[in-house]
C-alpha cells in the first residue's frame, strides 16, 4: 500500500483463486477444472483462428457466439450477454443491478467472490445462514431489499436446489433481480433457463470453464430478459469494448455445438463422482450429495487441514476453506477415473480405519 | 432501460468503438488496426497452445509474459501489470488511483474513454483545453488535485509530447498519479518508461493491439513502481482472477520477443505515414504531424462528414468524431502501402482541386 492508492483500493480484500503450483506435477483436484480436454472441434477451430486476422479487433458483440448460445437454449440473441469468464459477468451484474443502500442476500456459505464484489462496488449484503445440513432456507430469501444471488448448485457444498425452490425465490422477489449462478448446473442439476421468459427479474449465469473444459479460454455468459442484457452491455461498454478475444469467441462456438462430446465427458464425470462418493462413504467420510464436478466431505477421525497437508505431500491438491462451519471440510474436484483411483488409494494410506 | 437497472447503470454513457461492419469488404482505416498480421512466431505459439491444457485455468499472474515485458524494458517483473487490452488496464487504474472529490485532468480533445471511466467510477474531471494547434498546454497540467491522464502521442490528434514535457508533468504532480497512455508510442515517439525508477507517481500504459498487430488477442499492460502494480492487482483480483486467457498469454510472449518483425512492420507503417502525409498536403489537406499509426486531417474545400460518406460509399472506412473543434477532421489509420495508394487514388476523385 502507498499514498498513491485510491480510498477504494485501500479498502479491497481481493479473492484468492485456488493455487496453480509450478514446483512439481500434482494431481489437481483443487480448482474444479475438467479432467478431459476440450472437444477436438474446439482445438481445430482455435488452430484455424490463429491467423492474420488477429490484427483486427474482435466482434465487440460476439454475435456468432451469442447466436449459438441462444439457439442452444431456445432464446433470442438479445437475451445473451458474453463476458470474460463468469466472474466478469457476475462483477458486471453487481454494477448493473444492485444499489448501495439496498442490501442483497446470499448464503453465508457460498462462492466467496460475492463478498468481494459487494465490497468493491459498495453493495451492502446480508448473509443468509444455511441450515445445519447446508441446505438453503428458501423462505429467508423472500422479499430482499436489493436482490438475491446464489449459485445453484451451491459451492462449495455441491447441493442443488429444485426448480420449484428457484421459482419460489423468483416469485417472492418480483421487484428485484435474482441471479442464479449456474457454473456447475450441467453436472446433474436443472437449469432455471426455462423461467427466463416468465420472470423478467431472473438472470442466469453460466460458464464454459467447467462442463465445457475451457477454464483456460475465459468465456462466461448471462441469460435473461433483453432489458437486463442491455444493462450489462451498458456496463461492459463503459469498461472494455472487447473482453473476449477472437480465439475465445471462435473456440466457444464449437464447444457449445459439440453436444456429443459434452454429453460424453460430463456423464463420465457424473459416473466417477457417484463411484468415488460411495468409496468415500465406505471409508467413513461424510459426503454431501453433490450435483457438481466436486464433492464436499469431512471425516470424524482426521481433521480436514491434516488431510489437506497429507494429500499435498503425496502430490494431490484439494481445496480447504478457512471459514467457520466448513473448516473441517475439503472440496475435492472430480478428476479422471485414473486420478480418482489414485486419490482413493492414497486416502486409504492416510485415513485411520 | 427498465426498473431493474441500478442507479449506476442508468447513469452510464458507454463508449462507442469504431464500427466492424459485416455487410461487405471495406478497406478498414477506422480503428487503428495494424495492416500487417502478427509475427509468424505468434501464430505458431498460438497453434501450439491450442491443446488439452485449455481445460486448466491460466496463470492468474501471467508470470512468463510479465517477465518477458520486464526484460524488454529493463524493469523488474513486479513493475508489470497485465490486463485484457489497455482499456481494461486504464479502467482498473481509475479505480486504483483516482478518488471521488478529487478532480483529475485530461485534455478536452483526447481518447473519449477517459470520460466514460470518470463517469462509471464517479471520478470528477476537468478538461484542459488544447491549444489552437492541438498541442497540449503543459503548464495547465500542473498541480492536479486528483491526478493526470493523457495519451502520448495524443489521440486522435497524433501529436507527441517530448520527454521534457512529460517530466514537467511528473514533477508538478508529485503527490498524484500521472498516467501516460502510450498506445501509439512505438510509431516514432519516446516512451516515458525510463522515468519509472525516478518517479513513483508514473504509470505507463501500453497495448499489443497496435504496434504488435494483436488487436484481436486483447493484451495490454501497465508499467510503474511496484506499489502501483500492487494496487492494480488488488483491483483485478476483486473482479476477475484471470482476464487473460492461456492463448493470449502465450501469443503475447512471442509478440514481444520477435523484435525483428516488430521493427520491420512498424518502420513500414512510419514510412507509409510520411509518404501519405506528403501526398495529402499536396492535395490541400491540413495534416497534423503524427507520431502514430494514423493521421488527423482536414480540408478547406470539403467538409469531413461529406468526405466520410463519400469514402464509405467507395469502400473505405475512416473515423469521424462528432465533437466540437474536431468535427471537421477525419482520423485515418495507416494501412498497407497498397491500401493507402487506393485511399489516395479515391480521394483524388472526391476532393475538389
Amino acid at each position: 500500500m502507498s499514498k498513491f492508492w485510491s480510498e477504494l483500493a485501500k479498502s479491497l480484500e481481493p479473492y484468492t483463486p485456488g493455487e496453480q503450483p509450478k514446483d512439481k506435477k500434482y494431481i489437481k483436484l483443487n480448482t474444479n477444472e475438467n479432467p478431459y480436454g476440450p472437444s477436438s472441434k474446439v482445438i481445430e477451430a482455435l488452430k484455424d483462428g490463429a491467423n492474420d486476422n488477429l490484427k483486427l479487433y474482435p466482434d465487440p458483440n460476439g454475435d456468432e457466439l451469442r447466436k449459438t448460445i441462444a439457439d442452444y437454449y431456445g432464446l433470442k440473441d438479445e437475451q445473451v450477454f458474453l463476458g470474460n469468464g463468469s466472474d466478469e459477468v457476475l462483477a458486471f451484474s453487481f454494477m448493473a443491478f444492485f444499489n448501495p443502500n439496498e442490501p442483497i442476500l446470499f448464503p453465508d456459505i457460498t462462492y466467496s467472490f460475492y463478498k468481494v464484489y459487494s465490497n468493491i462496488y459498495n453493495i451492502p449484503y446480508e448473509e443468509v445462514k444455511l441450515n445445519k445440513d447446508f441446505s438453503v432456507p428458501i423462505n429467508k430469501l423472500h422479499h430482499s431489499k436489493g436482490g438475491v444471488i446464489l449459485p445453484n448448485p451451491n459451492a462449495p457444498t455441491g447441493i442443488c436446489l429444485s426448480l420449484k425452490s428457484i421459482e419460489e425465490i423468483l416469485q417472492f422477489n418480483k421487484e428485484k433481480i435474482v441471479i442464479i449462478d449456474e457454473a456447475y448446473i450441467d453436472f446433474g442439476g436443472n437449469s432455471a433457463v426455462g423461467f427466463i421468459d416468465q420472470y423478467p427479474n431472473l438472470l442466469v449465469v453460466q460458464t464454459l470453464s467447467k462442463s465445457r473444459s475451457l477454464a483456460g479460454l475465459r468465456v462466461g455468459f448471462a441469460l435473461g430478459h433483453k432489458d437486463l442484457i442491455s444493462a450489462l452491455n451498458y456496463v461492459k461498454n463503459s469498461i472494455n469494448s472487447y473482453p473476449l478475444d477472437r480465439l475465445a469467441l471462435c473456440g466457444a462456438v464449437q464447444a457449445i455445438k459439440d453436444e456429443e462430446y459434452f454429453q460424453e465427458t460430463k456423464n463420465k464425470i457424473i459416473e466417477t463422482r457417484e463411484k468415488v462418493s460411495q468409496e468415500l462413504k465406505s471409508m467413513g467420510f461424510l459426503v454431501i450429495p453433490s450435483l457438481t464436478n466436486f464433492i464436499f466431505m469431512s471425516h470424524t477421525k482426521i481433521h480436514a487441514k491434516e488431510l489437506l497437508y497429507s494429500l499435498r505431500e503425496r502430490g494431490i491438491l484439494v481445496r480447504h476453506f478457512n471459514h467457520a462451519r466448513i473448516d473441517n471440510h475439503l472440496r475435492v474436484t472430480i478428476g479422471s477415473e485414473e486420478e480418482m483411483n489414485t486419490f482413493i488409494r492414497i486416502l486409504r494410506e492416510i485415513v485411520p480405519v
